[in-house]
């Protein structure tokens, strides 16, 4: 078993794993930039080391200075959380080398979840629904022309060597598809140095659905749910629950089994999101990609199967055999998580670091409180601006939804500002609380108006 | 439905009732002593009003001003929550006469179980078991000795009219009988004025295993488990949990069943829980009393069946049917409460009132927190010094007692002493972990030195 576990990041998920090692009885190192010193994961660790200056790539990045605290203290194991260096494979691989245990994924799932096109094509050749579009890169225009056709518009033009929202572009016609084509190539060709673009059918309506997996290194592979993710703004998501408002018992089961394909095909250990792109008009869904990581709103997958997601992964990392077939996975209620973050959401979400006054976290039946805040605790404006995560939990979406309501409208965060009430006015909006709605539901409804 | 609701208390259990009345969209109007102006309950329901001075016997038990201030705000229920007026019989009466709803069961059955001969008889003439005994006041010595050579010794001697651990001698052989009898006897009639007593068993070692119970104004009662509080000092529980480690399915089902008969006995509505003595050496329970409102430990019982224990209290008190039949209560997992009060355990327990500097209550997965403590707040001496309830929940015990200390040792409570220290000390005592105690636990042991 893992005895002792270094924690390669910061914040809220730092606080997670201590705890969860503390649940283990396992040692913790903390390591931290110098704009952190004073942060809770620092004072909660059992040791902690200053890695560098407040930059990223200085200190939560910094494989060599990470990796030297983690071999001079005993650590046998890291922790990357999410984030930072939890889906870089060459960290992974420098973990192996050195004979500490990354808790995560092998480098070679990393790399293959990693790449866009490889991911896509393992995942047809393993049977989990991708969405329809061409083979690799398109030959000439009317090669196009002919999948679009078979496809049908409107389709969207991907840059092979694109990413984060560059190198795309949706065409509704052939018009539109012959002059996207073009345009698409010669950009990517600038910014990419490949001007290789590939098609694929552009659904415009989706909803956001992920299923939680767990594999061990012995080829056993479960998944717990889904968590339906819809609500987002600029591709963030804000607020995430579970089960999904949309699912029947057939898709669930059906995306169930296709995300525990999809983790099989890449031989995946440790716990791991498969997402979804939910076409709920056709009752369809399409593999969109797999974070080979811990992710932010594991809480709500915790909640309502009862499995301590962290512990599991520790477990599995130390070669243990999962405990949990499939069929003893059980779910019960109902979970919603809000990200609470140190941003304005009356000008329009603009951060707002600095030093939190008062500080008391809701309590009481069904809320449970992620967070590295407290009294007089100054947020750093280096890192990402999420402050605490309220879990709700209860019978019912409807209950689930008015203990949120009631905890968000107790939480006292003084000195800053945060985007309680913006998520005070979303549990509000008739389409949410209906649950009807997409990934375009904040560019529909500007809840805050 | 009950749409306003006065809240006759203070403290935790005041913002317990808050936070669920908030969950059912019930306005809330708050009660405080003028010590109490800066009291969390105060703050975060819909409206709040001054009662009285200091003083309890002024302010949370002056049924004038609480009454008034119900009828004057509209008020269509109160909620006494436990202690002060929540087991007064003549209290839920001037309720019905001013057309308050009570929340709570009604003034008969308040009445038949707070008077201890009366409870005893009514539950024997239900099958109910209780402590073996002589049936009422005994006649004469020799009727003392021919009881007490039936049921055994050691036999308890208790004075018909005594309570509170008044007028009560425990003897081992009939010299000792005779003796007690006659001291007892005269005691209690200078003291009380009633020279009766009557015998009973006394079982040295027994667990205090308590069943929860609800019942709606249909005749229908369930319950919801047991709880084992056999962690007590000189009578006050510290920590609870459910289940106990202590009983098998057989007992427990048995012991289920025998709270459910003493509540239909009365004609019990809403909560309420029955308090056995659990023999556990020879697998036999005796009724010891019934509570006739919410207890202080009730959050244990709501993490292992999901169950709102208050929001039930509140429909059934509504005229709702209970929507779960028995067959439907299903428990899961452990949960454990540490009742944390502002005491010094390394000071004989002495209260420690005042100023608390720094608070910042744990989080994370399986901690919920009850407390109406917040940074800055001055605990007023005049009340009961518990600050906190800390609540945790695993899948076996093992996991919500690794939990539990986590969660203590991250609790912050800076300017006043608390009795984390203590709970910390208990939770790693080896007789403790095994589950193999009872009430004479913390005589045996001072886990402190």
């Amino acid at each position: 078993m893992i005895k002792k576990v270094l924690i390669a990041n910061r914040g809220e998920i730092a606080v997670r794993i201590i705890r969860a090692c503390r649940d283990m009885d396992i040692e913790t190192v903390a390591v931290y930039s110098e704009a952190d010193k004073e942060a809770l994961h620092v004072q909660l660790a059992d040791e902690a080391y200053c890695i560098g200056p407040k930059a990223s790539k200085d200190s939560y990045l910094n494989f060599t200075n990470i990796i030297s605290v983690a071999t001079l203290t005993g650590c046998d194991a890291i922790h990357p959380g999410y984030g930072f260096l939890a889906e870089n494979a060459d960290f992974a691989e420098l973990c192996r080398e050195c004979n500490v245990t990354f808790i995560g994924p092998s480098p070679e799932a990393i790399s293959k979840m990693g790449t866009k096109d490889v991911a896509r094509e393992t995942m047809k050749a393993a049977g989990v629904p991708i969405v329809p579009g061409s083979q690799g890169v398109i030959k000439d225009i009317e090669d196009a022309i002919q999948i679009a056709n078979k496809i049908e518009y409107p389709v969207i033009i991907k840059a092979t060597a694109g990413g984060g929202g560059k190198g795309i572009r949706v065409a509704r016609n052939e018009e539109e598809l012959i002059k996207g084509i073009n345009i698409t190539q010669q950009e990517a060709a600038t910014a990419f140095g490949n001007p290789g673009v590939y098609l694929e059918k552009y659904i415009e309506d989706f909803r956001h659905v992920e299923i939680q997996v767990m594999a061990d290194q012995y080829g056993n592979v479960i998944h717990l749910g889904e968590r339906d993710c819809s609500i987002q703004r600029r591709l963030q998501k804000l607020l995430e629950e579970s089960p999904s408002p949309a699912l029947n018992s057939e898709i669930r089961e059906q995306m169930g089994q296709a995300a525990v394909k999809a983790a099989q095909a890449v031989d995946y250990t440790g716990a791991g999101t498969v997402e979804f792109i939910y076409d709920y008009n056709n009752a369809k869904f399409y593999f969109m990609e797999m974070n080979t990581r811990i992710q932010v709103e594991h809480p709500v997958t915790e909640m309502v199967t009862g499995t301590d997601l962290i512990k599991q992964q520790i477990l599995v990392a130390s070669g243990e055999k999962l405990t949990l077939a499939q069929e003893d996975v059980t779910f019960n209620g109902w979970a919603i998580e809000c990200r609470i973050n140190a941003e304005n959401p009356e000008k329009n979400f603009m951060p707002s670091p600095g030093k939190i006054n008062m500080y008391l976290p809701p309590g009481g039946i069904g809320i449970r409180i992620d967070s590295a805040a407290y009294p007089e605790y100054s947020i750093p404006p280096y890192y990402d601006s999420m402050i605490a995560k309220v879990i709700s939990y209860g019978a019912t979406r409807e209950e689930a939804i008015a203990r949120m309501k009631r905890a968000l409208s107790e939480f006292v965060v003084e000195g800053i500002h945060t985007t309680i009430p913006f998520h005070l006015r979303l549990l509000e909006h008739e389409t949410f609380v209906k649950g009807d709605f997409n990934t375009k539901f904040l560019e529909k409804y500007d809840v805050m108006k």
